[in-house]
């Protein structure tokens, strides 16, 4: 989480690991803590203007409500918004981890002046935030971008976390790498990754991507095939969409050079020529800050929208004004 | 083509079959001659309004020229807005022509209330007009909806007509159709497809359709595997955008209610459980009228958008006004 200025300037952060299954009580009971020490540590009294809160899952972004989160048991129409609004007594919104990604890479980003791109984020989820004509598209239920549960014609041998077979997210995200990786250890074709096995008794996709830098040829080649997936999915969507960018993201993405290579080359070959004259395929600028930016802005965004104007009007000038964003 | 009054509604039509590759000139010639017709047929002088015209490939809205058209040979960046308002002294306004026929269904079909849906035109080519957010999503180079070329992983046997293998257009759009029908003919599988066949020395997807409206079996398996086809794409995308609504038009999709049935099917099992919650797949409303009223409906837009204010103004009242569409 972090606190930023009135320009959308981060001006601390703060951040530890969580399980979003543990649920709201526990997950928002963190957020609180941790928001209390960093407004207490870097915020004069009163000029917190307001809270923007990414969350893994679809958003009904009008009421900040999670809708079906398939990875977040508990968070169903939770009211993230009114807990948050009430608490800190200043407007909040609640909106998609992945929309808010994109935002951030838009406004402060990879993404500037552009108004039609595609944010992909690779982890051990896969999924989008959609721009489209300038505003951020999130389909009829929110769930626009969820590219993950595409499913890979012809490959159906891998259960979802979803309950269907052949979803990208399956094939290609990290926990794929991390269950292909201990298959590469186990059938002895990386030396590496089997000590790393042995020693701990189990593989996440962060040793596979140390692995594949190294250039460990069965960890490259794990990775490699991710990349080709990811870009064959993406290629279709650039066909749909006729993006100007797409900006990769997330730990599984950022392993490396030859990751965005691959990428590049599936997309190039496989979309129409007018798709891709002018497609640019980039990294995240951001990082791991894009979601922190991208909360911050979506506050301002809709701070300094008409509908509250009243605002300013009457607590006057925004001078020491900040926000938070988690 | 059509005459459309200000409130949209088709007031008189025209049609004649033409091959968009024989150029510019003999088209749009062939158009100036039948619009004339239209014109002086229903027409006090001095009430058409504006034009609107839809062509086969991507266009550079902004500029009404048609960009890297691949079926348009001779169609590069040629004037079309230029032509026609110059010939007619009327503001004129040119699209895609599926991006048309989405607005057609938005405005007067099937569509109406939709804010985010896909329009899927299933013919000898296949191709999709976008709406997101209540605008027209054109992407960056108008080539958006271009989903005729996105690439059904596995399939690499046939060749398309923009060079590439395994495109879903090359799979199971009319051309499919009639060349697969061909090779049934020809196997024996389907005698009437053969008798059809003997009689004419080819097949078109048009009696293939009609062989499995009659429950000619190889038939209907043909147009079963292109349904299905369409309806894997359609599963991702849905998953990507999150329409409300994917309406299905074109001579193809029309074929009978299996064809939509199969797509339905195909979706709904194949997309996540909240993309496909509330997601309706319906026939076009408009059917061969989409074109024309989508047309309509973009010349009364611009028409009527604050660009174009200042006509009212000198013009005064529109008693009487029309609209001409091709």
């Amino acid at each position: 989480m972090a606190l930023a200025d009135a320009a959308g300037h981060i001006l601390a952060r703060l951040g530890e690991d969580a399980e979003v299954d543990s649920g709201p009580a526990v997950i928002l009971g963190r957020v609180e803590v941790l928001f209390d020490r960093l407004i207490a540590e870097h915020e004069a009294p009163g000029e917190l203007w307001g809270l923007g809160i990414g969350v893994p899952g679809p958003v009904e972004f009008r009421t900040g409500h999670p809708i079906s989160p398939p990875i977040m048991p508990g968070w169903e129409r939770f009211p993230v918004r009114e807990h948050f609004s009430e608490r800190y007594a200043v407007p909040t919104w609640v909106d998609n981890d992945v929309n808010i990604m994109a935002l951030g890479e838009w406004r402060s980003g990879a993404a500037r002046d552009h108004r039609n791109f595609i944010f992909v984020k690779v982890g051990t989820g896969i999924g989008s935030g959609i721009v489209s004509n300038g505003v951020i598209h999130r389909g009829a239920q929110g769930s626009a971008g969820d590219i993950g549960h595409i499913q890979i014609v012809g490959d159906t041998r891998e259960v979802c976390r979803c309950g269907k077979v052949g979803c990208l997210e399956a094939l290609a995200g990290g926990a794929a790498l991390a269950r292909e990786g201990m298959a590469i250890a186990e059938s002895g074709r990386s030396e590496r990754l089997a000590t790393i096995l042995a020693d701990r008794g189990e593989l996440t996709a962060r040793e596979v991507i140390r692995a594949a830098r190294v250039g460990d040829a069965a960890a490259l080649e794990l990775l490699n095939h991710s990349a080709t997936l990811v870009g064959q999915t993406l290629a279709g969507l650039a066909n749909f969409f006729n993006p100007s960018l797409i900006v990769l993201g997330g730990g599984v993405a950022s392993a490396g050079d030859a990751y965005l290579a691959t990428i590049r080359q599936v997309i190039y070959a496989r979309s129409t020529a007018l798709a891709t004259r002018e497609l640019l395929v980039q990294m995240s600028r951001l990082g791991h800050r894009a979601g922190v930016m991208g909360a911050a802005s979506m506050v301002l965004d809709e701070l300094f929208s008409p509908a509250h104007l009243g605002r300013w009007i009457d607590r006057g000038r925004p001078a020491g004004m900040s926000v938070a964003a988690a």
